[in-house]
């Protein structure tokens, strides 16, 4: 929480407006719960319009509701922090992935909540399976209520250049991000406010998506 | 969220007032979580009173929590927008046809619930019945909680005029406003802090309901 | 929501100070929704210490949660206005009592709650009984938890002095307060924050007692 | 709530920085839910790095959410205050048992919260069991999500000296912490932030837990 003393200041090279927009997310994902302890992470594209550009992602191990501009740092696109003895988030490379496969991405967030944590976790079947949301038209390319879409859940794995490869063969196909078992939510978006209301919209359907199964508890999704 | 970049300002011949009022109604039912992503919407009638007035309604996908005076944009009792460009919320046809319908409402409020979704996408009747609240005392013409009292629940449809033309031989008899399924409820009052009031009430019964129905999972209200 | 234009000044006779207390009550209330709408009131004894005093109480049709100091009146004992025209909240005669019945109780708090209103709506039995918690400690004269407590529970009625006359029996064997059915709690205490804990904690106790029959469907706590 | 006129500084000899740590760890605790009424504690060590050093605590009676610098008072290793007249929290003994424990322990908080109260009155085994939640890694030593976990369950008592006595024998072997029954949680860290985090890690992994029994009411953890 808060401050915590001097820390080296790790913005050389990241715009101010940029870091500003990560913190400020970071503040409304707590505000939700969806970054408790340190856990979520957040990052942007940035730099040149229409080069692949340069990545700001939150460090590692600080509160991201509580983050200073000095908590973002660089990475390039193999998740390598540009200044050595910086360590960005553990799941740095799985946002290189996601920008590094939609170049229109310039926003991705992480964060974790009750809802998508416990259905990820009881979940058998291979996605979770949502059907009538008004609020799919939140996601990319979706012009009605009236649809049926999946969110893919994968295994957590430590290991995230394994993890990445799971990952990777469907990336092409998920309106709505994907989520990891146990773990949290990924969602992408052209801004970081577009990214924020996919996030929102994907976990107020999560949270429906849990109490329709409590008054129903063996209502599986698959 | 914030603000975004340079916005044009429909604000010409709104009071800004009035937008003051639509603005704060958002940052409020953000509060509550009621206008996930870019969802929800909110009108006010303004202009002379005694006359038919004009409407004032925010404009299409920017996050409801985070207004702008800006983001307020004036439409006829036709849903069209008065200054070509700019472009209402979807369910702009919604809110005229309240306004139009009962003269003295002056405020329209639109908003997602988790309770209100979940529960009007699993109820098969056509209206949510509720029984023996003290809060139906917040909606007009109701002096005491001894009393059943309906919301009509109607299909969700991206076809505006088709839908409006649904509730329209309801609309008289709505004590608590109504809910599209899956979508989120409409209510209405002379004030924008009565209609926040309804809202409020309304939202605490579905609330109330869906807990009973966890503790009796066969429960239905019809 | 907010001010709402000119107000006349009631505060005539009450000290700047209990109206003081009685808004920040409200904003705390409804910081955890336990005054939806324009729910709950708010009482405070005042004047000479000794004396039974005077009551100041919040008038009818505000919302608890955006109080202004002009929206505390005073009231007799019988639950009349002292100024002419003001409007005192519906349930004022119960403050009085309580007030009446408690000559060191200078705090009364009526507020509503989902766990609450849905706990004493199917709750066949007189009371709600609870055993166990810790925080039976908050309340006067418990000096642990291994305690069973029961919080009365009255049929709700909008006749105020009989309601009054059913509840008088009882007053003085009331640990926890005392619920309306479907309608809401009453607290009281020498202060308002003592109050406030009390209200905070009996809630906390409403929502365990609610959560552990989710889990035990048929549970009843008779 | 708030001041509540004057107290006596008891600040001698606390660094005003340990005591503004514990004022923002309280407003933290409050925004959760997890110090309703006057319940949880809150202390620091403090003093000559190396040294046992000495302990601030939180003071007996005060909400959590509003404390005021002069509501931290020092206590010794044994649980007494070191002004006398000054009265620490009821618990104080098992801070001093979890601070004399783990030299490298800064910080300890002592929270309430619904989840952790109802399950861990309703579970019959000597634990809570976890498994394959990713915020396991918001605890010292833990590495992976792809583990099981025990939170340690104990009989509410109280009398300190036997309870601490009860819990003595355990200490060393508890990655999450420890709750008693009916009461609340123990976590402990070697700076506040940390302890933060790991309380909002258990309470969420809590959470989670008790929404997996309420899908599937009759699952245990043991």
């Amino acid at each position: 929480m808060g401050g915590g003393g001097l820390r080296p200041t790790h913005l050389a090279g990241i715009p101010l407006g940029v870091a500003g927009e990560i913190v400020r997310a970071g503040q409304r994902m707590d505000r939700f719960g969806w970054v408790p302890a340190t856990a979520g992470n957040i990052s942007m594209r940035f730099g040149e319009p229409g080069s692949e550009g340069r990545i700001a992602i939150t460090r590692s191990g600080v509160h991201k509701g509580f983050l200073a501009a000095s908590d973002v740092i660089e990475v390039d696109f193999g998740g390598r922090p540009l200044i050595p003895g910086t360590r960005p988030s553990a799941e740095t490379l799985l946002h290189c992935q996601i920008l590094g496969a939609f170049p229109e991405a310039r926003a991705v967030l992480h964060g974790h909540s009750v809802a998508g944590t416990v259905l990820s976790m009881i979940e058998p079947a291979e996605a979770l399976y949502f059907e009538g949301y008004e609020l799919f038209k939140a996601f990319a390319g979706q012009a009605t209520h009236d649809a049926r879409l999946a969110l893919p859940l994968f295994p957590n794995d430590q290991d995230m250049a394994r993890l990445a490869a799971v990952i990777a063969p469907h990336l092409a196909a998920m309106p709505l991000g994907y989520y990891i078992r146990g773990h949290g939510a990924y969602v992408w978006a052209a801004t970081m406010d577009a990214a924020l209301a996919r996030l929102e919209a994907l976990e107020f359907i999560l949270e429906c998506e849990l109490n329709r199964r409590r008054l129903a508890p063996g209502r599986g999704s698959a």
